[in-house]
């Protein structure tokens, strides 16, 4: 069917990129060095904070960028001048990136990365960034907050089936680890970033077999470690009876680690199971339940005392069912000038919260030295130092007078180095540490921040100078184009 | 980080398939010829009908099915025997596939694929097609719910950045496409799949050049065909009359084509932009909307009478925003027993929809001679053949007292050849072919299948043979688990 190899990402990109790139290129304008943030407005799900997940990838593709000769086979076909193809072909990744890490609690408007790059090459890659950041972001917020509702007990992802085509299966996976989950049901997320992997038999097995009595016994024959789904025709009536029964022939041939729910009232069953189980000895057997499962099921059939050890969790977290989008943007804050200086950009709207806010600038988590809690985030200018200021006025950046002065704490810069001129100087953290910072920098955070519903809102302030900065270039603006 | 290479997409499964098929390997019971069907229960969105798409990924994951030494290496690394591994070292898929075209329509408990292999091999590939259908199927099917909304307009995709990561950007995109839509914005899907492409310049393009005028300049320099996009300041105090200015300038040095709007009130900034360009003799320039848009707005916006002449859908679509899960299942219906001979097999529930329907089938399209229109869909056993019948007895399958008698129809397989025994028999037709055939089997359906919101039922019913088969499986599955 397809006579162009798949063979690099550069053009997984929106059309109008390549054509500005054009457009920058002739007028002799694509090494402008230009300044881009990439954050989001709106924190989804009504949470009060979002986890960010997605730097891994980034670094992969920004590492391999690069138009391959099939990519400008394909653009020539469509039109595109051989000039400018030549051109395509030496472009490579040259940028500076600075990012949030991965597992990083962020909040709306904090720049989660910032490019600086020539013109060309940032423009080119906004796509591939946000179709990144805001599906792994998405996933490991829905996660953590999944795993909040399930407490201390563990949470298993078991989406693949239902997930949006096959990256989305096995980045999902990943990125709702980071979020708190222990394990995945994808082998091949399991074998690309070292996930746990856990899983036993399907409904289909005890067909194969016809009855569950068979079925269970020729499970256990090859493995070790047993875990029974006991629904295939009537949980109470036959699976749980016929799971303790072959757990009892079997003895210490197994290890009968338990039994899986996947249909009905997992409140009831669950509890009738666990006296079933309980009465015939196994009272360490757990009992893993898994059926549309979020946090809000879980906290519901917590309340009611279901007997659920373990969570299987699939469609809602891998498709972030109740709200499939996260809306980051990526936005020129500023660009070289004829002069060669470093000049601020602005988008206006009419909405105050979408104009954005111009220059080139670091974010700092302002930590309280006495609460060891985050005060709120702090953006100022790349030229200022809040870290050695002693008192920080921080105020909101739209309705300003909302505000308070902090003293006796610690502004950490929360921006990693990740890619110097096109060379990456960072080291990937293994998932298992992303997953350990994650948890380490929700404990910044007072609890009133983490409730699922209704949250607390978050600070996330401008320096003064950033505001006055802001205000001074709207001002330019308004000037210019009237 | 990575020591494995993703080399295959074998591993891309549950891990209960691989425990699973181990079991039956040790067993000596993979090689039993078992049938899966794969279905969904319930139409998405509330719509009349579904798309379906995915064939063409599906087709290419099951001819290239192996394990990868990397695959080998890492499951031995997480304790499978290496007589198993060697085992999985010769699988290939050797089965046989009847499917839907892609573009069918199609409804609820209607087989989209059916799947006759040995049992090992139809255990490992379930998650992989459910994957694929699962997402694919749910995009075309939003997208002919929004073109349906745009009646004769034009819809351009534009999803990339908010899809759920690359795979969902380029197969979403080419499944929207497959729904109705007219071009994506994603430039590695057009390289793929052969669809048009789209899309003009940014904001950030204004932005670099600092005002209006310059920028549509500069872009014009490049580019014959222009859209400008205008509300990068202020849409009706800037952005139209410049762009009206520029057009004017330039005359005949390129094609103006018209502008685009991306946020504020699509209805009345649209219909002021109309009469600007209007005024200004531009009345053939196309005003292009963006920001949000779904079937909803859609309509609503035409209701209004907004003046947009081509519609940009991009997050609504590519996630299927308002419901981005479609629960296909994938059933065992059949297998081969210890004489070498093919039994049926059942699952059973407390809800009577989700009971299986046992036994090798096929479906059929009844369609009324008369009127040309589809009378519904018929599920047979694969014994039968109702299209040598004179008058059939259709009948709803959960309440059977619901049904009429049919005659002088045309009884249509729905289903195509797509492997036999492990071999390829079936060419894919181009995406354009796919989308023609999806608009002429939309013309089977009455209106009334096809309305928005609150359609009719579909009939979608079994054969009295199926149906009896289905009462005796139950009885006797009731007895021996009894």
């Amino acid at each position: 069917m397809n006579k162009f190899r798949d063979d690099s990402f550069a053009l997984h990109t929106d059309l109008y990129q390549i054509n500005m790139a054009q457009a920058y290129w002739e007028d002799g304008y694509h090494m402008k060095k230009a300044v881009f943030e990439l954050y989001f407005r709106k924190l989804p799900f009504g949470n009060g904070y979002a986890i960010f997940a997605g730097l891994e990838r980034i670094i992969d593709y920004l590492k391999n960028y690069h138009f391959s000769e099939s990519d400008l086979e394909y653009l020539q076909e469509i039109g595109y001048s051989e000039d400018y193809l030549d051109y395509l072909r030496t472009v490579r990744f040259t940028g500076t990136v600075r990012a949030l890490r991965e597992g990083e609690v962020v909040f709306d408007n904090v720049p989660i990365l910032r490019i600086e790059a020539p013109l060309l090459e940032a423009q080119l890659i906004e796509t591939a960034l946000l179709n990144i950041v805001n599906y792994q972001t998405l996933i490991a917020t829905k996660a953590s907050r999944i795993k909040q509702a399930a407490g201390g007990q563990v949470v298993a992802e078991y989406g693949s089936r239902r997930a949006h085509e096959f990256d989305a299966a096995i980045w999902g996976t990943r990125a709702a680890y980071i979020g708190g989950f222990s394990s995945t049901s994808n082998v091949r997320a399991g074998k690309q970033f070292g996930l746990p992997v856990s899983g036993t038999h399907a409904h289909s097995f005890v067909q194969a077999y016809r009855d569950e009595y068979t079925a269970f016994h020729k499970y256990a024959k090859t493995h070790r470690d047993c875990v029974f789904l006991v629904d295939t025709y009537d949980t109470l009536k036959s699976g749980v009876p016929t799971a303790i029964k072959v757990a009892q022939e079997l003895g210490d041939e197994i290890n009968f680690i338990g039994i899986r729910l996947d249909s009905g009232d997992l409140a009831y069953l669950s509890k009738e199971a666990r006296k079933l189980l309980d009465e015939a000895g196994f009272v360490d057997a757990k009992i893993i339940a898994s059926s549309d499962l979020d946090e809000y099921t879980i906290q519901n059939l917590k309340a009611q005392g279901a007997k659920i050890d373990i969570w299987g969790v699939g469609t809602k977290v891998i498709t972030a069912f109740d709200q499939p989008a996260l809306g980051a943007v990526y936005k020129m804050v500023a660009i070289e000038d004829e002069d060669g200086n470093m000049v601020d950009t602005i988008k206006l709207s009419s909405s105050p919260e979408k104009v954005t806010t111009p220059g080139l600038k670091n974010v700092y988590r302002i930590v309280n030295n006495h609460t060891n809690k985050s005060e709120g985030d702090y953006i100022a200018l790349s030229s200022e130092q809040p870290d050695k200021e002693s008192k920080l006025h921080m105020f909101h950046p739209v309705h300003t007078y909302i505000g308070k002065f902090v003293t006796n704490f610690t502004a950490i810069d929360l921006h990693e180095n990740i890619f110097e001129n096109g060379v990456l100087v960072y080291e990937n953290p293994s998932v298992d540490e992303i997953q350990s910072y994650a948890e380490q920098q929700l404990e910044l955070l007072w609890e009133e921040y983490k409730r699922s519903l209704n949250p607390a809102e978050y600070p996330v302030n401008l320096s003064q100078a950033c505001w006055d900065n802001k205000m001074r270039n709207i001002e330019e603006l308004r000037k210019l184009n009237s």
